[in-house]
């Protein structure tokens, strides 16, 4: 079968190129007489594509030598607790701004380990349409570090200005909009993201770490949740997903390849005005929940006038190979996620099939 | 370039079946026009994958209902911490049986979590030749478990009997002898493996745990921890690594296949009695510094007269295709990693060799 329009919210569309790459060398990785899957960890060949895909971070981001990058299993949720554990200790506490699903998770996850206080929330019955202005913000000057979602995948917010928490570490969990555009990593503490949306498969995330906050981290839990301890190793403390982190690789030098992260911003800006555009030409028909300086790029959220209408919606799409468009179980409506994989003309494709569904169901 | 004899201690050879029924349907998953890397986690496709390798992993282990089957993320490293962190309630010390480099680390992991005895060790200078006998275990009959480590891959040694605890809960690091036979689940409290030996590729573990100690594990942990969240939620509480999963169904299928454990098992003593035989026919050129009956099946440990020798062993050797021959680098001398991708032939190759070489270098 042809390759199908992919909207998935994450596992996600990857790009051909890096999947068709992992094809023709999976069995004989250039000509090991071995997949890179069954090399070993401390050999040279798996270790050259460790380390470009960690130069390929530092370069599409421009990230400076104060900052560490790690690859780490469990995924941002397993962050969600590593991020206190490391560095929350006893005697302080942490802000967490919560503006969806997954900042609620991470702040649950915190309270288990330590003091935490919110600094904002833009909950409304328990929905979320918005990010919030910066005066909203209630910081604690004597935080440990204060941490947001970036991107938030159930709701379809995003933030595009980050907050000025003065000395006090930013912690983003990006995971859903990571290297979605460039952005100032020095202005970050610690970043995580979970590789699955925008860089890579499932089981693999990408952590930058100020090293001074890595440093200054807590030595009283598990070596294995310690930042330092994958630091002081390059990621290769133990095992590592090599797997995982080959097809990162493959995903970043695709991304290179398409002008870097200015090139791969333009797109996305690109394909958000094609949607939202439509959204709104049929704004009596497609109902955008999301303030609008608040809307995602990544994921683009709208409701049809009937729960029925909405899964019509799905059903036919998926006759024109337009899949992954349902809503998260807990949000409904339908997500249309359009990460840096996910093409532009997948997007005309989906914007034509939505003028005439509005046209055929107004 | 033609596969090569693969002997490489982990991550390590699977089966040529297996990487080719992934590479042939890696861009597109049994036509749905999507690489399986790109399927949601929660949709039918990958469930069905994720099902059928818990279900392989009951099937071919005889695991009954008692037991979950999980899998986790972060390897044996994450376990030497979740086990202590689940198990080990304040007031309550473990036992640990300490055979090798890997059991010292699951020591060191769970001092950190809580108290610790050493249940017995064969460490000999910092070096392990042998497993315990049953008479030298000094099991502490109020311990909240009782841990071993049943397969050595530094040193070379391997549990044949596993050690009769009475009531207090036996656990196992099992990552590099998972499933090279059959063996009575219902013995053990919990047991842990990281797939990339026998099962898989790195980046997953699988974990089988008895439902009691599951539920009455520690709450005070962060969620994404416990043993209960995961078993609670079939390994889907967070995104699992789904193409490593994926890629365990491909082996134990291709395991069940070859006439399931029972058939694996007889080719993995065939592989032992070919290897060691060869040893022992050479024994004034290479040395086997384990006791008989602690000889590993799966790692093969020997000396050469000098460490020059062993440089030109291993140099040698890869010429003829034989590779990943190279001891720990913590150890030195010759490993040989047999894991139950490994073929007779292979093993047959490599003992041919290892005649001439005597011969040659004697």
């Amino acid at each position: 079968m042809a390759r199908v329009h992919n909207f998935n919210p994450g596992p996600a569309a990857l790009p051909l190129a890096a999947l068709e790459r992992a094809r023709d060398e999976l069995v004989d990785f250039r000509g090991s007489g071995m997949s890179i899957i069954e090399h070993s960890h401390r050999g040279k060949e798996y270790e050259s594509v460790h380390d470009e895909a960690i130069a390929l971070i530092r370069e599409l981001l421009s990230v400076s030598d104060d900052y560490h990058v790690l690859f780490l299993q469990g995924g941002a949720s397993q962050q969600f607790a590593m991020v206190p554990m490391n560095l929350l200790p006893a005697g302080k506490s942490a802000d967490y701004v919560i503006t969806g699903g997954w900042s609620e998770k991470a702040l649950e996850e915190a309270k288990i380990v330590g003091s935490v206080r919110v600094a904002a929330t833009t909950a409304v019955n328990g929905k979320y349409a918005r990010i919030p202005k910066a005066s909203e913000l209630e910081l604690d000057p004597n935080a440990a570090y204060v941490h947001i979602t970036s991107n938030n995948t159930l709701f379809g917010t995003e933030w595009f200005d980050f907050p000025d928490t003065g000395k006090v570490p930013l912690v983003a969990d990006m995971s859903s909009d990571f290297m979605w555009r460039k952005f100032d990593v020095s202005r970050f503490g610690l970043v995580y993201a979970g590789a699955q949306k925008n860089v890579g498969p499932s089981g693999i995330a990408v952590v930058l770490a100020r090293k001074d906050l890595v440093e200054g981290g807590r030595k009283d839990i598990p070596k294995i949740f310690r930042y330092k301890t994958h630091a002081d190793n390059r990621s290769l403390y133990n095992t590592p997903p090599t797997f995982s982190i080959y097809l990162v690789r493959n995903v970043l030098s695709w991304l290179k390849e398409q002008g870097g992260l200015e090139g791969i911003e333009k797109l996305n800006r690109e394909k958000g005005r094609v949607l939202y555009g439509t959204i709104d030409e049929f704004a009596d028909f497609y109902r955008a929940p999301v303030e609008k300086d608040s809307r995602s790029l990544m994921n683009v959220v709208f409701r049809l006038p009937t729960e029925a209408l909405e899964e019509k919606f799905v059903t036919e799409a998926k006759k024109r190979k337009l899949v992954g468009l349902k809503g998260h179980r807990s949000v409904g409506g339908i997500r249309v996620s359009t990460y840096n994989a996910v093409s532009l003309e997948s997007v005309q494709v989906l914007t034509t099939f939505m003028r005439e569904f509005a046209k055929a169901n107004a």
